[in-house]
């Protein structure tokens, strides 16, 4: 072993399998039926049985348990299990301790997944008082809530506001990149915005909701699962479908991390520098590449405002220069940088960070409905302002 | 990268840090500040810096979350973190995390803890109908709270009936596992029995709580934390104290593992078998060695039928022979396996499996208050009956 240095995690583990349920806005379904239907899509996909599957990765706030989803697929020898945090910020998490299992011979084929009734079940949008519902705990809502601080659009128009007071963003330009992810989903059937298509009028015409965000920068409320499968890159060559290797990934928090859970990023010293950053400067470093090697990437968007500061954090332009960025059409298929490609949370459907993994391997795949001609590399990123992850997917060549 | 190779584990990691804060019945402090206290009484141990931690593993129902703990330790590089389940069944597997971050590359220096005010706080004997305060969440409480199975208790004192139905295991069996963990808690004076001696008439004599169990088969109820830090073997042999090496770490479940958070461990076809059976067989077949390589061990003991089982299925003693084995002096300073020489959960303090981890590097330094005259290998699990972990430090020879 050689500890420590940035490269040992490169190219080791590959995703082989993906699958997701239907995205609605009444699954009709549990949580743990969303979550099994997709695991076995993912596991079909990938042309294995699942009792090969060892390994189990959930996020801190998904309702299923592991032990209910081996006994609901069925799975004989689970030697691996995990969780990750915070929310949104877990997924591409989830995707490094998968590879944390392999690697260290832990386990040989890991499920990563995520389940919700996001809609007709916990809606994130509503208060979160009740903060066991939404997978909190210990939280330090007494702080925010008498502000009437409660939910996520409230903490992150304020981070919008203030990139706008600092570096001059104008709310055209987070249309742009609402209008960008719409587009995406026009041309994904399987996306919930698919049938809807949203023009700038559209967009500054919706109505607000925590100024200066309007309906249109918020993402989606989705019922609905997604999977993907997690081997290591030896035994993916073996698999039918070509791989999509890991070239690397990277959890990480800034360092003035405040105590709580959610809403407690506001009390950070900037609203708008977010762990994304350190995240980045880790990935590119175990990657060996940086933002002029990436094709296509699926950036968490539960805001447009998230995505823009990404992009910054990401360096695929200047920290402040996110709003020119993204109203410069470099976000479309065209650009320099096409993102989002199923539509995103905002226009695709809101499975918490596990849909741009998803995608991602579309991508590297060639079977997206957007398809990246050529595409070799996509980074993933999964990013809320408390703790944040990223990965970048390669093909195998 | 050798994936799925058992042996790519093998002593690869090492723990250099080991705290704890004292054990009470009323700590006076959060349970944060018993982990802040616990962790930089680890890393003042490994003679480290917390700037150097780069990583924190956390069981599923402690109350403390990572970012609460990085800013009260003052972590400025959080990397990977990570949380394992199910409750007492997880250290071992926290471990496994730690482990698996280091040897893929994406931490140096992983803190693993538990903090709980068990006794002040959330008591463990309460009835769980509000499962959030002990961390299960969609659990299955209403199949088994109108039948009277509200806590851990019940469902043991179930498993321990059925094994004296299935094996003649007697009362006074069980007696001698109390016995050995009070006599070892008798030498510790950080124990919080280490003032009352027990003898056989007094533990015949104590009160039923729930048949056959009585007192002093169920574990003490404990105010407290334990933390440990996880590091490669090659950074461990640069620090001052001998390191704690990790031959081997394991998880696992069994194949009937029912859905449901705890009590569903009912619901399985057998009663008195556990997954530290298929744990023991990954566990020796990773470190290369068997029962026989074994000099002391440190065997979960939430209730003396607890530890008995795993007697069993950690290949000292064949299944049913746990009575008698433990009767027969075995478990002694003296016998062919000490078991929980800081006293266990049983009469050391109950933090949740973490102090039979700690005390396995003490024995592995040699600085155990009951030290077993050239310990080489030790032996800790973390058994409950839906999940275990375990793991085989050994010193580094």
């Amino acid at each position: 072993m050689k500890h420590g240095l940035a490269e040992s995690i490169r190219d080791k583990c590959a995703i082989v399998g993906i699958g997701t349920t239907d995205f609605s806005s009444r699954s009709g379904r549990s949580v743990l039926t969303l979550a099994t239907q997709a695991c076995l899509a993912a596991i079909a996909d990938a042309e294995l049985d699942p009792e090969q599957v060892d390994g189990i990765v959930r996020c801190d706030i998904d309702q299923v348990l592991h032990n209910d989803l081996a006994a609901s697929l069925g799975l004989t020898d689970l030697r691996f299990w995990s969780t990750v945090g915070t929310g949104g910020g877990a997924p591409c998490g989830m995707v490094a301790q998968a590879v944390a299992a392999i690697q260290s011979g832990q386990a040989n084929t890991v499920i990563v997944f995520r389940s919700l009734n996001g809609r007709s079940g916990v809606r994130f949008g509503q208060p979160m008082s009740d903060s066991d519902r939404v997978g909190g705990r210990g939280s330090y809502d007494e702080f925010f809530i008498p502000y009437g601080v409660q939910v996520p659009g409230h903490m992150f128009s304020m981070m919008a506001r203030r990139h706008m007071a600092d570096f001059g963003t104008t709310e055209e330009q987070l249309g742009h990149i609402a209008l960008t992810c719409r587009r995406r989903a026009n041309a994904n059937p399987a996306a919930q915005m698919s049938l809807r298509t949203m023009t700038m009028d559209d967009y500054m015409g919706s109505r607000p909701i925590s100024r200066p965000l309007r309906l249109f920068d918020y993402c989606l409320e989705t019922d609905g699962a997604c999977a993907v499968i997690v081997t290591s890159a030896e035994r993916a060559r073996d698999l039918p479908k070509p791989p999509a290797l890991i070239r690397a990934v990277a959890q990480g928090t800034v360092a003035d991390e405040q105590p709580g859970y959610f809403l407690s990023s506001l009390l950070r010293e900037s609203l708008t520098t977010w762990p994304s950053d350190p995240v980045a400067k880790t990935l590119y470093a175990r990657a060996g590449c940086g933002p002029g090697d990436i094709d296509v990437a699926q950036i968490y968007d539960c805001f447009t405002i998230t995505a823009l500061i990404q992009l910054e954090d990401y360096g695929f332009c200047a920290k402040g220069e996110g709003g020119p960025f993204a109203a410069s059409g470099a976000l479309d298929m065209s650009g320099s940088l096409p993102i989002n490609t199923s539509g995103g949370h905002l226009s695709e459907g809101y499975i918490h960070g596990l849909t741009h993994i998803v995608e991602g391997v579309r991508q590297i795949r060639g079977t997206s409905t957007s398809q990246v001609r050529d595409a070799a590399t996509c980074l993933v990123t999964s990013g809320v302002p408390n703790a944040s992850s990223a990965m970048i997917l390669r093909t195998d060549s």
